[in-house]
């Protein structure tokens, strides 16, 4: 028990401080507390180790944090810009999965570690894109709003992807029936809880008004933001899913801004968590270009991260006209916990050899350290405060 | 991951509710959270299973719980009542141990067993009592901070009962000087964070107070009562303790008010899974009469937890004139987790039979659910304002 309040406290503490330090010389604070997780995490300092404890706080964090973007964006205006989002998820996962299949097939490997490699690289962080919206206060954008749907799109087609990677990494075939019915479950889970949700949302919020308890409006809520976060994952669909519903229900209630005040000091304290966890994934020895060992691998990921970098950054170019689009396709550039998932399970079923995780990991971690510092250049400052 | 998010949410939303429902039933509402526990533990329901996951975050509630009242408490009155709280504990640790101890010999079983019991029913939980004293808003009256007081000292002091009961039940010699030791340590702890952290405290906030980052505020007062715990544990004291202390040296800093508002809503997320936690520990049907393999064992706890109360009661009588005794004595008489911990100890060791530690485990449950309605009843509610 006291280990894992140590570790708590040195990745919330570490966190805080290069957090602090990264805004201090003009980068967006999820920066410092993505290398406080990699200065801390077990392959550096080994201060927060990724115990299962401390990828619980991780889980909890990203979970609070996407309840309360969706808290903070009005449905309406995400919806308007649905098919712009749409466009963006969609070309946004065809090339840099096209780029990336065809320079590991060049580069002499086989086709199922192509595949697992393009696959790898259509997945956006939305945790890492949706903090740093929230800092340069962009969320209630519409350039925002695009990001934010494109990625939550892009969240959902990322599990039918890794599902049918997954299968052809296990020689099974893959049915187009299973596809079809794995995209429509996550869809219709976001549409059936919408629909049904805010009505619901509404009277449940009017009972808990009620309560004389001290905290039951923000314990209760967050409640059903887990519970949610459950059944998007049980529908086939990532939890935080489930949590940015959640959001886009409760914003819809007259208690919004009461929910908002309450959570934020809770998402203070634990989405910190889950950056430094994804920090602290990083082996910063796969850096060291010294090691002969490390060349080849550093030569794909340069390769990777071009192309990976080129494909979702050209994607916001679909979003059409009236928008800053390269800060769209600034958004969808860091890969982050995703394609690290993406990247473990290759390695597990070993379709991709440590040479080859290792330039993917190498790709994710330049793209979601690339990313923040570019968004916070690329905003488009005269309009920010017009929407 | 699902099922940790599940027993969470369960766990959440079944405190705040029966939390509700006592509340309106005149109880406190801590009562619901502790019945909630029962009904959706192991023993019953199932739905909040007491996994590492569901015990960290209750631990993490029982931290913050106690950083809170630290903030809430003013640290020089609680020295003002200093006398009258170690007499209260001294006297309410000698009372229900002589009684523990006589009556189980007295009803047949070997010293070394008896000798377990009598610990077992010296423990206070501090937890229960603090969010009792709170709930009633008596934290900051004169019975409160006896209570508190004499609570901490008893934590402080059961930790070197139950090092020295343990070494007694392994057979081992207990030496005179390692008793001193482990009592300094953990009171020479207390003196020294109190007196060292004070300044400490106000220059580190000071510090904390210049940063533009959101948040940095409560993480970093988080951060600190988390180093605070290990650090009074690693002082053979308990978390708990370390957190108090953090929140009353933060509560002598010129942001105490800042960090207590962000504070609430990340305590009233987590505390209630604490007192989740300890009603999921509690086997309902130890307490079934009709089932002949009970009786035995619900006659000893019949009678420990008359020996139990009274002893805890009685010892409120130590406090002096001036103050009301009766409450002071009821804040002292549930065992909570910490009497679950030694009923533990003892079973392990084989101390405790599986009839007597039943029969400690309905002690302690008995002692915790019926001090919150007691201390209601005994409230000094013309004085409660004047303090």
């Amino acid at each position: 028990m006291s280990a894992f309040l140590l570790a708590f406290a040195a990745a919330l503490l570490g966190a805080k401080l290069l957090g602090e330090l990264a805004e201090r010389i003009g980068q967006p604070a999820v920066l410092g507390e993505l290398l406080a997780g990699v200065a801390l995490g077990p392959y550096a300092l080994g201060w927060v180790p990724l115990s299962a404890g401390i990828l619980l706080l991780a889980e909890i964090g990203v979970v609070l944090l996407l309840f309360e973007v969706g808290l903070e964006t009005d449905l309406m205006e995400l919806i308007k810009v649905g098919g712009r989002a749409i466009a963006v998820a969609v070309i946004g996962m065809i090339l840099p999965f096209t780029g990336g299949l065809l320079l590991t097939f060049a580069a002499g490997f086989p086709t199922l570690t192509a595949i697992f490699v393009g696959a790898a690289l259509t997945a956006t962080s939305i945790g890492i894109t949706a903090r740093v919206l929230s800092e340069l206060k962009m969320l209630d954008t519409r350039e925002g709003r695009i990001i934010l749907g494109a990625a939550v799109v892009d969240d959902v087609l990322g599990l039918v992807v890794l599902a049918v990677v997954s299968q052809i990494a296990e020689g099974g075939a893959v049915g187009a029936f299973t596809v079809a019915r794995s995209t429509l479950l996550a869809v219709g889970f976001c549409v059936v809880a919408l629909v049904a949700g805010i009505p619901l949302g509404r009277r449940l919020i009017v009972i808990v008004g009620r309560a004389n308890v001290r905290g039951v409006l923000v314990a209760a809520s967050i409640g059903f933001a887990l519970l949610m976060s459950v059944a998007a994952r049980a529908a086939g669909s990532a939890e935080i899913v489930g949590a940015f519903a959640c959001g886009l229900i409760l914003a819809r209630t007259n208690r919004q801004h009461d929910i908002d005040e309450a959570l934020k000091p809770v998402v203070d304290v634990f989405a910190p968590i889950f950056f430094v966890s994804v920090g602290a994934q990083v082996d910063p020895r796969f850096l060291n270009p010294l090691d002969a060992a490390n060349r080849g691998s550093l030569l794909l990921a340069l390769g990777l991260t071009a192309v990976g970098f080129a494909g979702k950054f050209g994607a916001g170019f679909a979003a059409g006209r009236g928008v800053r689009r390269a800060f769209i396709g600034a958004g969808m550039v860091p890969r982050g916990e995703v394609g690290l998932v993406f990247a473990s399970v290759g390695r597990a079923s070993g379709a991709l050899s440590p040479a080859v995780f290792a330039a993917v990991v190498v790709t994710v971690m330049a793209t979601t350290f690339l990313a923040p510092p570019l968004l916070k250049v690329l905003r488009p400052k005269a309009r920010a405060a017009a929407g």
